[in-house]
């Protein structure tokens, strides 16, 4: 998408020098600085310290990872490492495990002085694809804004919520859960989005917000806890949210507080749905509650937040007192009886193992 | 309760001066400022700009109010005067309302010359009154914890989930929802309390946890987006919060975010108290969503927040980008059908309205 006139995406090579660049989106929306990632320890500390973060672009950023490290290295042993390196990097996405077999099996079998460009070129693809994903993610998600649209009256806004940031800088381009909204502003069918604030890390306040003043969407900020109170008096007509981990059975595993909101979208008749591409499908997990592992980030995270003063310069603030710990659960899942429907690349899906099974179909033999 | 080694009500009359004295709570927990209201002004500030918050807390502070108008001018002008500008403060909390009614019906008939000394009086007495009521609710709630701790093993604490700040701060003393927890302490039962932050304001944050913090009651915060998780994994035996105005059929108005709690808590069988004094319930309604008008705050209360820099200074920081706008709804309503029971300073009533006429027969013809 674009930052002011220039066309981004959320990782890229340097066409002069094929360096690996990204938007280090810890600093957003206050400051815009793009990195280079080089050695395997960069791009493990970039993922892990969440410089980028999303489960789509965690997996291709691993998958550069690993190109980088061929470049060095095209060993086995270097490829079993930059493997395991960028695995333990955060536990619950999936797509960084399923990104990281793509590369594995890409590469494993080659000789190994073709690795290195043999992997480039699987990352390339790997977000190329992605890209490709995410756009048709917003085709099958706005024939439902449209039906939407079509019952509500002339020039109405589709109130649209959203939690966490599910949006291009989460993906390559695009979003998940985004891509349906810029795809009803370009067909011109009028949406409002409220942007929950998403505490700790704050990635609605700081990313989603910013990608909506960017691409021109009217929004609001609220705190995460407003939606319920919006919902009750009908002023959400849909919630899209993306996911970090689908289970095959439609359980959803996406940024803590999710299930709040699909708790309340339940008790107040309001459609909810979850933007994701394929790759986050965990087809040997059913029942994520139980088995999905939940990221256990720093307590600072909670006690501490990101702004800028009045000064304008980029401060962390502690909100509490001295002595009081931060507990700070990453994820939370959302089970599949709250979920009114999976919005794929291939369409939009039952939250159940049939409804993913029919979109599918090759899975059947796995899940 | 006790700062230190000094014990504190949330607002006081300086024994020499008589002045009125009260906590600005705006700058906890990184100071502790002590400030004398004088004028009627300077009341409907502190309770429009939160100096003083709580719906307890807002009445008592308005009693004050109206009673040092008296001192300046006792005429039925200045009384009507002073409960209109002291009313039209705060939309939501029924106790402002409830106490300005008290102090209104003790003066209105009295010859001016009496009226100063007797609002004074009356003052004391609703505080005096606030602090009676606080403990009773304590002494109830603890039989609920001690229930709850009896089927738990030896030793291990009852997990308290809390929203907002119910605490001592929001009363006179004790507090509504914190006082079962000081009367468990205080009885030897160990607990552990999570602390939602409570976005927008933080007053979980910034007083709960500084409440927490001065008892030595063992606790954690955590964003207001975690509690569903919390109870999803049995990391949660109750939750109870207090309330801003309770209908007639037991429907609770609270700070925003309680509503999703209570879901959370009925989608895991977690059982959902409020503590509150009966001058909270609002006799004359009946279906909370409908008919409570909830205040609407500042936008900037979203997307800034305050907290104390690296360097010790206090300061609001902005967390998210310009051309984003805040909403902030101050408080949602709990339908009666999520609440487990109404901890009351007369016993523990079912959300209901022949629950909460059970223990108070004596409203059966206004209810």
């Amino acid at each position: 998408m674009k930052v002011g006139d220039t066309h981004y995406r959320s990782i890229w090579r340097d066409e002069g020098t094929g360096a690996v660049r990204i938007i280090d989106q810890r600093w957003l929306p206050h400051d815009f600085p793009v990195v280079t990632l080089e050695a395997l320890e960069d791009f493990a500390t970039a993922i892990r310290e969440m410089w980028v973060r999303g489960a789509p672009l965690i997996g291709a950023t691993a998958a550069y990872g690993v190109a980088c490290e061929m470049a060095r290295d095209p060993s086995d042993a270097s490829l079993a490492r930059a493997y395991d390196v960028l695995h333990e990097t955060r536990p619950t996405a999936i797509n960084l495990r399923w990104a990281l077999n793509e590369m594995r099996s890409a590469l494993g079998r080659l000789p190994e002085d073709q690795r290195a460009e043999a992997a480039f070129a699987k990352a390339a693809r790997i977000c190329d694809e992605d890209v490709e994903t995410n756009r048709l993610i917003g085709v099958h998600g706005l024939e439902i804004i449209k039906e939407i649209a079509a019952r509500k009256g002339p020039g109405e806004p589709v109130n649209i919520l959203t939690h966490c940031n599910a949006g291009w800088l989460a993906t390559v381009d695009w979003g998940t859960a985004t891509s349906p909204m810029y795809h009803a502003m370009e067909a011109g069918i009028p949406i409002h989005v409220w942007v929950d604030e998403t505490r700790p890390r704050n990635q609605g306040a700081q990313l989603t917000a910013w990608e909506m003043n960017g691409a021109g969407i009217p929004h609001h900020l609220i705190v995460d806890n407003a939606g319920g109170h919006l919902m009750q008096h009908g002023q959400v007509d849909m919630v899209i949210v993306g996911t970090d981990r689908t289970t095959a059975s439609g359980d959803v595993c996406n940024k803590i507080g999710t299930y709040l909101k699909a708790l309340a979208a339940k008790d107040n008749g309001v459609p909810f749905y979850v933007a994701l591409p394929s790759s986050t499908v965990d087809w040997t997990v059913s029942d994520g509650v139980a088995e999905i592992p939940i990221e256990e980030r720093d307590g600072r995270e909670v006690t501490h937040i990101y702004g800028r003063d009045e000064e304008g310069r980029a401060r962390f603030v502690q909100i509490s007192p001295d002595g009081t710990p931060g507990d700070n659960p990453a994820f939370d899942v959302t089970p599949a009886r709250l979920v009114t429907g999976l919005i794929t690349e291939r369409g939009v899906a039952d939250a159940s193992r049939e409804g993913l099974l029919a979109l599918f179909p090759e899975r059947r033999e796995t899940a």
